[in-house]
């Protein structure tokens, strides 16, 4: 199955000023189409972290998503640490700063170059209706941080990615999930290849788990399914979907 | 000053179907505290996983926190990553299940003993009206992932770090962040030690800029405040709080 990291880079959620959407955004998405989101990192604003952790994830993962730093001020560094990730020297690539100068007019300036100036090589792609193409450098796609543009700019990598999509089925559970604990294990048992999860919930007025069953395979889903049913007390169950 | 990280712990964020409310709320406890907090890594719930990136945060930082993965089921597997980080056994910790059993009652029953099973010489302490004691090893705190626990724990752990608080200005900008990035560099130069954040914001009628300024030194943070307004145009000033 194809896998996927995400990086976070920004002091911003580091500090609590901002709270980090694109992360659950990318995190359903990515399971809509079935590639495996193995890991969300979020780093500061700084060269050497930032080239640690992307060559470290590009090395790791199938995919790798960054978000943030690559607007003209000075912690905007994620271009930088992209290319030394790479060892990719930075290159102002004249055709996107003339495309950035006719999109910004009157306020085009210097600070803007910035930009522009991208590791060699990087690929340079249209993002829909959006001006500021997708960029992306070995399997790295390198988005903004900014939440709305963030989501436009994912629908470009979306059609760039294939996965299995992986079906679901909720089991809402009205018993503790201590009473419940040795029924999962033995379905774990018959269904080794089962993704079960187990959330308490301690504020619902009609259920105190939420079981998650996921798998690729329909067939063995509704099998495990069944089978969990048949184990749980009968007056446990409060619903299923 | 003192530096945290954060690891968070759970396939359910991973795969979008839970969204983690605890990095935010950390982020921004710490930041009133006054402790850096360094990165938050979400990964599976996976002992060997857990295991690496806990020995590599506890040695990177003064504190690290975990979020997840204590309870009672299968997939509750952070005490053991923990155990396996340290080389240390996992052992039932007898006061701590008889005091599962006393607050469960009726429902006490085996799977719980794995709630009372911690890594050898953990740090049992008592955590406000929490039933359930605060636990840690080393420089470890273990959380558990439901926000409403994991935010009243939190407060035992509070009283536990000392930090010197970050003092914040904030100057939002009606100019364009192109327009206003060489000032920021410059600024930069003068102040050096300065933390300084620049957020554009698209959806904002009355400004395109959020400035940050931020120092544990409050005379310092007033002088570069001064220096910033003295370079930005005088009708570029939305407000400064």
């Amino acid at each position: 199955m194809p896998t996927a990291g995400f990086l976070v880079i920004g002091n911003e959620i580091l500090s609590g000023k901002v709270v980090d959407t694109n992360s659950p955004f990318l995190a359903k998405q990515l399971r809509e189409i079935g590639v495996d989101l193995e890991r969300i990192l979020t780093i500061p604003d700084d060269i050497d972290i930032i080239a640690h952790e992307v060559r470290q994830m590009s090395h790791d993962y199938d995919h790798v998503v960054t978000s943030g730093g690559i607007g003209p001020t000075h912690d905007d560094v994620t271009m930088d640490g992209v290319a030394k990730a790479f060892d990719l020297p930075l290159e102002l690539d004249v055709a996107l700063c003339d495309r950035i100068e006719k999109a910004t007019g009157d306020h085009f300036n210097e600070s803007m170059r910035k930009m522009a100036t991208l590791p060699r090589g990087a690929l340079v792609q249209e993002s829909g209706d959006l001006w500021f193409p997708l960029i992306s450098v070995e399997n790295v796609f390198i988005l903004p941080g900014i939440p709305s543009l963030f989501e436009k700019k994912f629908e470009s990598i979306r059609e760039q990615l294939d996965g299995i999509p992986i079906v679901l089925r909720r089991v809402y559970v009205k018993a503790y999930e201590s009473e419940i604990a040795s029924h999962l294990n033995e379905l774990l048992i018959e269904f080794e290849e089962l993704m079960l999860g187990s959330y308490p919930r301690i504020n619902e007025p009609d259920f105190r788990v939420l079981l998650t069953l996921e798998s690729r395979d329909t067939g063995y889903l509704d099998r495990a399914l069944e089978s969990l049913l048949a184990r749980l007390p009968d007056d446990s169950i409060h619903q299923v979907d």
